[in-house]
């Protein structure tokens, strides 16, 4: 059955991927309005791919924001265990549009890699699930139950996600999920993901004058909300690079030794963070290494900012007003609500009474640990070690991912972090692209993974 | 001569009204390639203007950026004094467009006042001074001999002009320079500006990663330029407000005690301010009052700021660049091209390896202090005191006007700083309009300050 499932797989690569890039011109990015159709399109692209491989109640289920698309199978009966596939077919925005050299939702076919926003991030990752699960229909029954859990606000924080959980208990009750939205170190390194930070994601804006104001003419007796922004942010730092919000360490968990010695397995060292990312030299607190810093450390991060006059040339304007999007990476035992109300306090003792400020929480996500002895962890690192012929690397990451800790929580389910996407595929940014080599071993490795249980 | 000059002008307030509305249509925006054709229909504008009033030597004359319109009348004899006009057909650009109420370019009547981009800074004042020569014209021959100066990189920094005035010091040789581009405190308080502060404008750039990156992925490691850039200008600043590039304050003149007397009589208090900004609280060098802050000290603030994700909801982006528009009000005696050296030196003293930066200086001007014995001012004075019945306040802005230096600098020509505009006119702001009947009065005061010579 093994065989027959891979070797449909293998014949089949131009049609598998002919369908992803269908699924990548369909622009989902769930966080402007104005692709609100395209979000309805996605669902329904999802649900139709559900529907061909004759799986059961396929539904797209509305939440507060956008649909989540659900389907199951539970043929493989009651003494099988129930492995969810989760994924969610909205994508991150696209600007600056001007530094795509291909449209970003015409995938383009470059060398090896195949350029689309969304390509690795992660449609990439839900179409190699739904072609695993292809082939193997094609070869015999399923040896698992399946059900579907497929969202479409994991790039705004899957806002809703944790309610739809909470409310659909019974629908979604689950042994283990199979999260394909974590990357590998390298095209030759399998990876299980091991953690995940969480997120508190903020918009600070500071009013000054009720309008832009002459910096000539004013200059000198009005508090520039652009600077008293920047006095704001600048303090959420002290020189050492460690983070002021009140409390904020407090319930940072402290690395042991045996987890600092994994970290320095990894290798994302110096070298290799420079050279992915052009930097002349890299940041961070000193006392802890950099996959540690990524893996195991919060952070603050400027996000965006915006005030006054942006245009070429000069403008001697005051601005009225300035803005910016402010996040932590959260770890455990952080949590974003605490996190949320550490920056308010901050801002309460910190904020001039020259300005008046507003801040909205866009919103937040728990920190996650997975555990390493749980049944699907296992089955994905014999699957990985059967097609790459070596044992997985097991790394903590440094992004996030909603549904993780609500699964944990709400339905005692873990999830088995393992996707294909690389450290350069580019996501979030232009040019997002998907190394297609590792995506058909990566479709292999999932048809192993199901056989695994 | 004088009464029959006055009753042209009362007798012919529509037509001038009309041909300001016809003016204020073309949108001579300077700092934007886009609007270089309105550039030219605007320097084409003024020049008809001009050959109507039977000016001679009417041109339009190029210079390394927009042109000048220069014109002459000189029949009023060797013995007569020669006054020049100066003006700038160039205007401010016009976002946030969204807070106007109408077309920037559609000039709009409401109440008293005329609402378009340029109606107060300074379209209205230059047609001020076109249309009290013309009054002139109509009743006799002019008192004095007329120049015209009319420039389109006023609102750029005049970037250009000091190298105009050096070229041509025989053909603008001149007594006095009215210079309409200063204000008035209130509608009721006639005003000669003694002082104007200088300026140095920058666009700081700073850039970390070669893209943007994910900021889960990669933060903790890298040094956000967003992050960056704020702590550099954060520390641009100390604690108390003064600003930190070195050697800043050196030669920054002390104001003398009678100086501080004319400022502590001005009508620019905390009260008066805050009503006008709308802003909760003053800010500024507590060892000076508000008058002083504006007229007396230097400034550095933030006009500008711009980097990663600025739109609707969130982006967890670490971006690749950040940049800020910041620029400096200068007084008495500091030399623009020593603060330029100034930020350069605190930039490479502050600015950390771990990013790359990139200061571009977009453009200086010299502070001025104006000779209040000279024969200008006193025809000024005389000309408000006639048609405001009381004597004018003396006041030092904090605007910059480029060409008041050079000009007493290469032709040891005084300016008359005295225009009509109102401090709540929302120059370079949103819904900028014009007072008409301050403005009506200001035509009278000009046709006055033209008999006092």
């Amino acid at each position: 059955m093994l065989d027959k499932a891979l070797e449909y797989a293998h014949q089949n690569q131009g049609q598998f991927l002919s369908q992803l890039k269908e699924f990548l011109a369909i622009p989902t990015i769930s966080t402007l309005d104005e692709n609100k159709p395209d979000m309805q399109r996605g669902a329904e692209w999802v649900a139709a791919q559900l529907r061909s491989l004759q799986m059961d109640n396929v539904q797209i289920m509305p939440t507060g924001g956008h649909p989540v698309v659900f389907a199951e199978w539970l043929g493989a009966g009651k003494s099988a265990p129930t492995v969810m596939i989760y994924g969610h077919y909205d994508v991150q925005p696209v600007d600056p549009i001007e530094l795509w050299t291909n449209d970003p939702f015409t995938a383009t076919m470059n060398g090896e890699y195949l350029y689309a926003r969304g390509a690795s991030d992660m449609k990439g990752q839900m179409v190699a699930s739904l072609k695993a699960i292809e082939a193997i229909r094609k070869a015999g029954d399923l040896p698992v139950n399946i059900k579907w859990l497929l969202e479409g606000e994991e790039e705004i924080g899957s806002e809703h996600l944790e309610e739809f959980v909470k409310n659909h208990k019974e629908a979604l009750a689950c042994d283990v999920c199979l999260n394909p939205d974590a990357g590998m170190i390298a095209p030759d390194k399998p990876t299980v993901t091991t953690g995940l930070r969480g997120l508190a994601y903020f918009e600070l804006r500071v009013y000054g004058p009720s309008k832009d104001l002459h910096s000539g003419l004013f200059g000198g007796t009005i508090h520039n909300p652009a600077q008293a922004l920047i006095e704001l942010i600048a303090g959420m730092h002290d020189k050492n690079g460690k983070i002021t919000l009140p409390g904020f360490y407090d319930k940072v968990r402290k690395l042991s030794k045996k987890e600092r010695a994994d970290f320095a397995r990894l290798p994302i060292g110096n070298k290799e963070l420079i050279a992915m990312t052009g930097v002349p030299a890299l940041w961070g607190e000193p006392q802890f290494i950099p996959a540690e810093r990524v893996g195991a450390r919060p952070t603050l991060e400027v996000n965006g900012l915006l005030s006054g006059f942006t245009g070429q040339g000069s403008k001697t304007v005051l601005p009225a007003w300035a803005m910016a999007k402010i996040s932590c990476r959260l770890v455990p035992d952080q949590d974003p609500q605490e996190v949320v109300k550490q920056m308010k306090k901050y801002l309460k003792e910190h904020a001039p009474k020259t300005i008046k400020w507003e801040l909205v929480n866009l919103h937040n996500a728990d920190s996650a640990l997975v555990d390493t002895d749980s049944i699907g962890v296992k089955a994905i690192s014999k699957a990985l070690e059967s097609v790459w012929g070596r044992k997985p690397y097991f790394k903590r990451e440094g992004g996030s991912i909603g549904v993780v800790a609500p699964l944990q929580r709400h339905l005692g389910a873990e999830s088995v972090l393992s996707g294909f996407g690389l450290p350069d595929d580019n996501v979030h940014s232009p040019n997002e692209r998907l190394h297609l080599p590792t995506w058909y071993k990566g479709i292999d490795a999932f048809i192993h993974f199901f056989y695994n249980f």
